[in-house]
């Protein structure tokens, strides 16, 4: 099976790692806008064949995997199923799912495109962040799964299974609202913990100095690509609106006990949140 | 060296292992107003004899190290000092330190304290959490050094030298100052982020499920004891609130440019916040 990514990076660049792993591909294509991703990617082994122009790399390819950001996607797969062939099979691996299952429910080639989503990445970006064991033992989200034609649809979870990943099936608005709580609201609190820190400790080294402190792993995320969050933001709007409030609220409420020397409201504040312990070891 | 750990849990613990790891100490005691702590201290090889009555603690060692909530030491510090003998050194190594500082500032004995922090620390807590590289590599932050005696600070300093160590000298404010910012902020972060998430999902297995997402990160500090937590919050409240009006005014930021689908502002925040790539690998 020929698969051509669009999109080479961090999980574009893994998926087709671990597929070459697995013996799941014959030969990996790769497009970007970036000629430059597509040179290292080749170097790296991510990819065998470059194709700078899209339509060559569809024509070539069996499945067509898109790694980019999300609001690439909603423009660009509805062009991309407009051309496809019976047998072709294209899967997205956006991190929000209502508006791109949205930008093709009325397509007439709907039943050739996968919605997923893999729960997985680092904070790091571009084919150099990429390795073959990213998915392992990760989730891979599918959405509106009767949608899309049972054969292809088997075909993905089977190379999915080989990755050693578990699938869930999941409706786009639920996908949505789960993901705006539990992944897109992490990363708004971590680069808003970044820009305050930033903007009172000039001198980087103190900081460095003092990371040990937790801080590392709390503004960990803020190191993610904005180019693909800021387009994951703009499209789950509503629902990253809700998480954010709910988490202000929370912070609010802190800020006032505190400053009113409620001490044991503090403490209870503390207790429920350290509560996450009995769900994350 | 006979060194009597007041608390004896992941800081204490540790700071006790390393020492008899390193041949530091001849004999380490313990004491704690939880029997059941001291009994696992001693099981786990953390401290060899265990003292119920203070005072007799305090009588038999050269060192007395405190790791205790903040607010505990600041009541029994001074009363410690009152009955020190010539030669002993005590040491706190409590998060924050102007309180601290403060509550002895005018006491005869001044000079046998050591106001100290170890920039080191997990999301665990209890002699359980100990261990004895925690310390490896990481920073002794010593505040009104020059209030101590020279000979005193000298002993110290050379075991966190052997225990690899770095030393950094810093004035007790600008201490409370640059960790509210870097540690105590991301603390309080964390613990909102985890009551937000909690409140909307009640599903623990969603949460877990989804956490490697990057929320597993950012939550960790929310595992964080709440009786050594809740009192760093509120000595250092002035500088606390300070940082957290900070990072609310960032989330606040945030929040309008979505609001009001200012794309470019937004991708200007993310970019200003992933400039911690910069300071922090």
């Amino acid at each position: 099976m020929k698969v051509l990514f669009v999109g080479t990076g961090l999980i574009g660049g893994s998926f087709s790692l671990a597929m070459q792993k697995h013996g799941l591909l014959t030969e990996a294509g790769g497009y970007s806008r970036k000629m430059v991703n597509l040179d290292r990617s080749r170097e790296l082994g991510i990819i065998h064949e470059k194709f700078s122009n899209l339509k060559e790399g569809l024509d070539w390819a069996d499945w067509i995997i898109l790694s980019i950001p999300v609001d690439v996607i909603d423009t660009m797969l509805p062009q991309i199923l407009d051309g496809i062939r019976e047998e072709q099979v294209v899967i997205d691996f956006g991190s929000t799912k209502g508006k791109i299952c949205q930008s093709v429910r009325a397509h007439e080639a709907r039943a050739r495109f996968i919605a997923a989503h893999p729960i997985a990445g680092t904070e790091y970006s571009g084919p150099d962040a990429a390795f073959a064991d990213l998915f392992t033992n990760k989730l891979m989200i599918v959405c509106e799964e009767e949608q899309t034609n049972p054969v292809a649809l088997r075909q993905f979870e089977e190379v999915c299974k080989k990755l050693e990943m578990q699938l869930e099936y999941m409706e786009a608005e639920s996908h949505d609202r789960h993901l705006a709580y539990i992944s897109h609201l992490s990363h708004i609190t971590s680069y808003a913990l970044s820009n305050a820190v930033l903007q009172k400790e000039k001198d980087g080294h103190v900081i460095l100095e003092l990371a040990g402190s937790g801080f590392a792993s709390t503004v960990r995320l803020a190191k993610s690509s904005p180019e693909m969050w800021g387009p994951i933001f703009m499209e789950n709007k509503k629902m990253v609106l809700e998480a954010l409030n709910t988490f202000l609220d929370h912070s609010q409420k802190f800020k006032n006990m505190l400053e009113n020397d409620d001490y044991q409201g503090l403490l209870e504040f503390l207790e429920s949140g350290r509560a996450i312990k009995r769900v994350i070891k």
